[in-house]
């Protein structure tokens, strides 16, 4: 990396925390002018205006969960063990970017507008969707899932339940619902497996 | 009322969509302002400060939700017929102010500070789920429901997976995952029911 980009990158990982948790209209560039130490010419220099830092903030947040979200896709590991790691992976390491998922906070701070920020929450949450929906489509084809579970409707309850799971851990200051979240989770997966354990 | 409480109360219900929609930083005074059509003493006059007006929309954006989300007290429905009743209400009429649910809208929103908004979600959330507990604790006294399930943990999941599939739902201006999410509360009531359908 040149030092522009290296500047380009840090102003992004500063910047995709203060984003996360006080939201689009929570952060201003002063803000981040201050936890950067640079000057405006600096920032502008990398990014043409707070909403084009805001969606690098939020690319960079986003795919940080992803990891965590995506257990490693070891073909050896059966579909209903690979659901189970899902609902595991989330609940035990949420995200690694201070404020809680990035999808959830986009989806609720852009209500009222800021269409750039929150077609890629939209995306995020289909992408994340898609992975999940996989899943449960090769364990019906490997005889693993019964045949008439819905994989996207599946995929929407387990995304559901984290994410509102998540919300009251984080307003209550108490992992409880994420691990109640687990637990019923894991008797939905249970549930449709055809794989006696 | 008096003029000045009506006053007082038309403020209140102008802000409250305001608060919702756009989140405590996203809605400013001036905002408020320009709805109400009144002068900044006209609002001062009634409320200290920004923080105040808006723990006061808060409150009054829950009540409305409440009623919405309490199905109406009675004696002769059964327990198990009550907790399907208040996922139902949930996906068919999630809030009458504009925004979504205040709850998790305000959990998001107060993320990085405004205890006072905090503690309020909370306690919405609070009151919510003993709400539910009880419920499930009608159902286990009155054999409807198995004994082996902690009505706080059934609880926080039910409002877990509407919250989430609220969120979801908004974000991608689609009912889909409010009705995975009621089908997939609905199976999860019917497998802790002992009372044959």
């Amino acid at each position: 990396m040149s030092k522009g980009e290296l500047t380009r990158q840090r102003i992004i990982e500063i910047a995709a925390p203060l984003f996360n948790q006080r939201g689009y209209a929570g952060c201003s560039m002063q803000d981040i002018l201050r936890e950067t130490g640079l000057k405006k010419g600096g920032v502008y220099r990398h990014f043409g205006s707070k909403e084009e830092l805001a969606a690098e903030a939020f690319r960079y947040s986003l795919s940080q969960a992803v990891k965590i979200r995506t257990p490693p896709a070891n073909s050896l590991s059966r579909p209903v063990e690979r659901l189970h790691r899902v609902v595991e992976q989330f609940v035990e390491e949420p995200s690694p970017i201070p404020g809680g998922c990035p999808i959830l906070n986009t989806a609720i701070d852009t209500d009222d507008g800021n269409p750039l920020l929150r077609e890629l929450a939209r995306k995020g949450l289909k992408n994340w969707r898609a992975r999940i929906s996989q899943i449960v489509r090769d364990g019906i084809s490997r005889k693993e899932i019964r045949e008439d579970v819905e994989p996207q409707s599946f995929a929407n309850t387990i995304i559901a339940t984290l994410e509102g799971a998540l919300m009251i851990s984080r307003l209550e200051h108490s992992r409880r619902a994420l691990n109640d979240a687990r637990a019923s989770l894991e008797r939905l997966i249970e549930g449709v497996s055809r794989v006696a354990n």
